[in-house]
């Protein structure tokens, strides 16, 4: 694929694309264990990333040279005729992919209520491009009806006596050659899968370009969410100006917006969501104490190990009345505390608007704003920041 | 889709997809004309974008209700037979997707010498999941075997006559329902296409993922080459340690050093490959009249309509000895004409790196101003342009 790491290990926002991947499973409540099967090489590079972004309800199986033998490893963790097994025997498992990250519960719920009725179940996609056969000599024998087929995609569901037994009597053959789980199951367990369909977000991340088209789905998804925190003596202000700039500038955004004294002790516990990009109006970006304590408080709702966070400190006054380089001068601190708050994976920016007494300006200027922190939420660059930018 | 637009006019970088895939086309000389099959309702868009981005040797035909009366629309536009006809007839046509912009020179090149031989010959790819045949209630039927099959991709071409003929005494069942031009060479010209494995690049753009793997690949591809603009009186000094720095921050990237009063007229004549990224150290960054001549000779190199042109004017100073914030204000200059050359689709930004004293320090800073350059090159964020940036 271009890329010498294997493609799950390979890293999006400075994070291995497995990990995006647990943390889909581990969110769906009634996934009780979740079997990864690992490389002998890669099992401390594994427990590294378990531990450091806080997977939990995961057990490492030994991975084999196929994918079949991989996955019978990890079936072999929950059957209770292993003499190591230490899981308890599920009635339904769940084969998943490392490299598909955006499985959604939804997916998840339907393979599993049809393997509890059919024995099996399967996602499917409609075919991209068509199928061919080719002949021997390397040219076209025949194309298939593209009507009638489809893409065996994942995740798939069995119950779990279904899938064991076929892998208990699977050929040799069979798990050295063979890819399609559902495929085992009719030939082995007599079991006819149903097939569902499922998003187009369930692709196999394959190739570089699948890597990239990652990265940016999972930049979208958490940019989806900004708070606004404004400063109460302002109701009606600049803070609710800019909010109505922001809301048409980054359409289909949701925004909320608090006051900084209502946040509490748990940032989080005013959003509905989590929030990973938080744009702080007037408030604390007069003073270096006060954005300090502000993130301490982000810090403490355990945000940042799993995603970059933004926060954007936006400074509004009229240059005409305080020249701009001496209000920079003001708040150069941001650029040392940004350095240190990078370590923590908080991406900490200024941005100072002029608040121009002519209105036409004015308007100018907050969307100038908004577009500076749509590009900073959405692009999460740690290399820009600790920069002040001047709409 | 996930999104309205027809997925070849969707925007890349502000240019719609359709024009990267032309320009990769019209890029090969040998390649007479493009016909290109458009929809009454969007031929004046396409006109449009041929003008605005300046495509050659492009004729329209009008697009038909499904892909096989497309293309045997676009064939008449060659058929000698055909009234209309105002193109000479070709021996060898190539057929193409306008959602494939990443194909390339050797691929076309392979088809096209193995339609000569064999009559047809067309692009493929391995299967990336197993292909599978449901039953008539949706259970599996059975699943093919992927190591027997492959995807069929574009380019594909043909001997004119043997496509031209198969479209002639195609079904009308053929022309509304099939898909798979190398079968109905084969079905009606009787002729086998050579199969050609064709690079994981030939991917069709089909969901809003591969519009960002898209976009990824094209800003990849426009950084690999960087210009370091240096001035020849400091041989030895400032540029040449940040291109040092920048070459390890970048790895893999072409970087090109000259001294600006070598460009001469043209900027692109000392480059080998077209260059869309300006790194000026310590050169033009100190006058606005310097800097606008150096934009001026850019715009006559005609590259900033393809591609957005990043240019970052780097100054080295020792902030103990030049206040930061006095120098920030001496470059005020850049913000307004940052905002006019955007205009031009030139992206302009300064960047100051604190040139301390102490060596470790020195090499810090350098280091981080190369991070910073290589995350304008790489993002070519428009929001973002006309800011004063600080290593
Ligand atoms: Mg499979
Ligand atoms: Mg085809």
């Amino acid at each position: 694929m271009g890329v010498r790491t294997p493609k799950q290990f390979c890293s999006v926002l400075e994070r291995p694309l497995i990990s995006y991947t647990l943390q889909a499973l581990q969110r769906v409540s009634w996934i009780q264990d979740i079997v990864v099967a690992v490389t002998r090489e890669n099992m401390e590079a594994m427990r590294n990333i378990i531990q450091r972004f806080g997977h939990k309800r995961i057990s490492l199986a030994e991975a084999g040279v196929t994918r079949h033998r991989s996955i019978f490893n990890g079936l072999k963790a929950l059957a209770e005729d292993q003499p190591d097994c230490k899981l308890p025997k599920p009635e339904v498992v769940i084969i998943h992919d490392a490299v598909r990250p955006f499985v959604e519960e939804e997916i998840l719920l339907r393979v599993v209520t049809a393997a509890k009725e059919h024995g099996a179940a399967g996602a499917i996609r409609p075919l991209v491009s068509t199928v061919i056969s080719p002949s021997a000599d390397g040219c076209l024998d025949h194309s298939l009806d593209r009507a009638k087929h489809r893409a065996s995609e994942m995740p798939q569901a069995f119950l779990f006596d279904v899938i064991y037994e076929a892998y208990q009597q699977c050929s040799d053959y069979d798990l050295e050659f063979g890819t399609e789980c559902l495929q085992l199951a009719l030939k082995y367990s007599h079991t006819k899968a149903k097939l569902v369909e499922g998003p187009s977000e369930l692709w196999k991340v394959t190739y570089k370009q699948d890597l990239y088209a990652a990265e940016s789905m999972i930049k979208e998804k958490i940019s989806q969410e900004i708070c606004v925190v404004v400063n109460t003596k302002e109701e009606g202000s600049v803070g609710h100006l800019l909010k109505e700039v922001l809301k048409n500038e980054l359409n289909c955004i949701n925004i909320t917006s608090t006051a900084l004294d209502h946040t509490g002790g748990d940032i989080q516990n005013f959003l509905i969501d989590p929030c990973y990009s938080f744009i702080c109006v007037n408030v604390v970006s007069s003073g270096l104490q006060e954005t300090q304590k502000f993130l301490r408080k982000l810090e403490e709702s355990c945000l940042s190990p799993l995603y970059p966070v933004v926060v954007v400190l936006v400074h509004c006054l009229d240059f005409t009345l305080v020249p701009l380089t001496q209000k920079m001068e003001n708040l150069m601190w941001i650029r040392e505390l940004a350095k240190e708050v990078k370590t923590k994976n908080v991406l900490l920016n200024g941005l100072l608007i002029n608040y121009s007494q002519d209105e036409q300006k004015l308007q100018e200027n907050l969307r100038q704003g908004a577009s500076i922190i749509a590009a900073l939420v959405k692009e999460r660059s740690s290399a820009l920041a600790g920069q002040l930018l001047v709409a």
